[in-house]
């Protein structure tokens, strides 16, 4: 049993021995009891019980900042299916809202910013926020998040990559071409660059925090990486993932702690990525898995592939699907089952369970209940 | 001096010889005197002069239906720039809107069908449009750009791809995630199927009456083919482009009529793309055109690739990444210049003009003045 003891008014956990480690293994390719899988937004939209804890909460970022809200809805679909993993639930861009851009959400338009960097100047101006006084909220969540777990699966931690985030502090919010910030990053690539840093450096002291709060994995999303040329992702977008690898804290209570990286639709860039320093990258749908192990020459675990949209086809479909998805990975360790990007709002939940207990049944049962962890 | 004759109402064209034929010779990988540019979106919203016409005309579609104006916007960027082709100005969508989907547009939010298809029964009540009464606008401003352009350049006839088309008709207008397109496709395989294979008969008819009125060059525009896994793409969208190849008139006034086909964001499946019988692919910013020249083996010409983002960026940055464009290609024939992407609307005009200029100057200057042709 878990259990937490106050030090200075804060929770430290006492851990209980993980009972079902598939995922850790899995990510720093080791054998496992049988694949394991956690799926991209699954404390979400598609579950009328985040609906429900959503509508009270308010708006999207009053959910984000209550620490007890933000681990219930963590803990919804773990009730529902036999997930290898919890991941904070949480939004890519709370760094930038702790950085004083202001963030907010319409309706229908997503995460938009009421001041956005546009130039060296104002980029001169920002500075890495203070994870203590500004995002509190984000570390005390994982903290209850690991009470809640118990021990039973690991949690994820995460940022959004460097990239990312500047994508929507320079445009003010989502983009269809990305044109102000590509055109920042061709026109003044040294106040890019300042950005990137700064961001980076953030996303270190961010992750480190949670990892020292108890997040078993830390994982980084990019995106927006695949907007980018191949030399623009490797300057842009690569080379900041790796320094954030460089300053991460690696190993935690006598266990390694795991960095997926993840770019969505780099297709062979995917080499690139898996040089960046971390253990495992995210693969989306629009390759195959086969192809990305090639690329990636066994180097790194990998996450995904099946594509969201499958899960509005029927049963037998999804099924066949998973079981392709298993074949094309092929034999060997490293392989988190996954979506290639996150799970739809309008999909019935049942589908999800369809995944879950396909990926378990095809590829070893439920073994793992009596791996000794 | 072509000009045209009266035959039954119709104008036919009195061919003038072709003084400028490098995007004929490129798109075949036959020499040519300078690499060959044109530009996607090259008449549009960033010439003042396409915007006072649009203005006029009302809204897009009556700019569309209205050949006379069609052809004026067609020749604007040429009065400019120094151009080594000029594509019809037209819309993707005209087949499904002449099957009587109702094509509309809201600011802001692009193409939009009043009457989605969503079933089987809706596919089944669909039918090949007639060109001559449902899309005579079209091959008139083919003949009237045609006459203009007085053996000058040669003129691109484009359709939008099957599987682009579906997407609008299924989706009733743009997607974020293709899920409705995508899980008919998957939940419903022979409906898409059905879909796709009257969408490809319809392109067939709808090219060839182009070529007939005098395109030159026919291009398919399959600009959500990267949304698609590696299976479906080659099913769902490579392999109807394979049945329009074949349908088309190929040889015309004694010349061949090569075929362009481009999908955006499939990275190294462009190797598929170059297997469906086509002269050449376009090819998009995110990947460098010596890994696509290794992936397509040099079967087929490149069209591309510039970021289109950085036409925001200074004269120097741009003509410098013009030449990289160039040398990344490398040596032998096949190459046309283009962005990788259509050009922005908030592009200033003088910047397109560095990047025609620097791609002329940098392959082998003007000396196409020259070419008898």
């Amino acid at each position: 049993m878990a259990g937490f003891v106050l030090v200075n008014g804060r929770p430290i956990i006492v851990t209980s021995p993980l009972k079902n480690d598939n995922l850790l293994r899995a990510l720093c390719r080791e054998p496992v009891d049988h694949t394991p899988v956690w799926i991209m937004r699954q404390a979400g939209r598609y579950l009328p019980e985040y609906r429900e804890v959503r509508a009270k909460a308010g708006d999207f970022m009053a959910l984000c900042t209550n620490p007890e809200l933000a681990c219930e809805v963590t803990m919804q679909p773990l009730r529902r299916f036999d997930l290898d993993a919890a991941i904070l639930f949480s939004d890519i861009l709370t760094i930038p809202d702790a950085m004083g851009l202001g963030l907010y959400f319409t309706p229908g338009e997503g995460p938009r910013f009421h001041h956005p960097v546009r130039d060296a100047a104002s980029i001169a101006k920002l500075s890495v926020p203070d994870i203590d006084s500004k995002l509190r909220y984000v570390t005390d969540a994982v903290s209850l998040i690991r009470r809640e777990l118990d021990g039973k699966i690991p949690l994820i931690g995460f940022s959004g990559s460097p990239w990312t985030l500047a994508t929507y502090m320079v445009e003010g919010g989502s983009s269809k071409n990305f044109s102000i910030v590509k055109g920042l990053a061709y026109s003044d690539p040294k106040a890019m660059h300042q950005l990137l840093d700064l961001l980076a450096q953030s996303v270190i002291v961010y992750l480190n925090a949670q990892i020292e709060a108890g997040a078993q994995v830390a994982m980084i999303f990019d995106t927006w990486g695949g907007t980018l040329s191949p030399q623009q992702y490797q300057d842009f977008s690569v080379n900041y993932m790796a320094k954030i690898a460089d300053g991460l804290i690696r190993n935690r209570d006598g266990r390694k702690v795991p960095v997926v990286m993840f770019s969505k639709g780099v297709g062979p860039k995917l080499a690139t990525l898996a040089n960046a320093g971390c253990d495992a990258v995210g693969v989306d749908w629009t390759v195959s898995l086969s192809d990305a192990r090639r690329w990636t020459k066994d180097k790194v675990a990998l996450q995904g592939n099946l594509d969201p949209c499958i899960l509005h086809a029927d049963e037998a479909v999804i099924r066949q699907a998973v079981r392709d998805t298993l074949a094309d990975f092929g034999d060997g360790p490293g392989h988190v089952f996954n979506l290639g990007h996150g799970i739809h709002p309008n999909v019935e939940p049942e589908r999800l369970g369809a995944v879950i207990d396909e990926v378990h049944r095809a590829s070893g049962g439920n073994a793992f209940m009596n791996n000794p962890g």
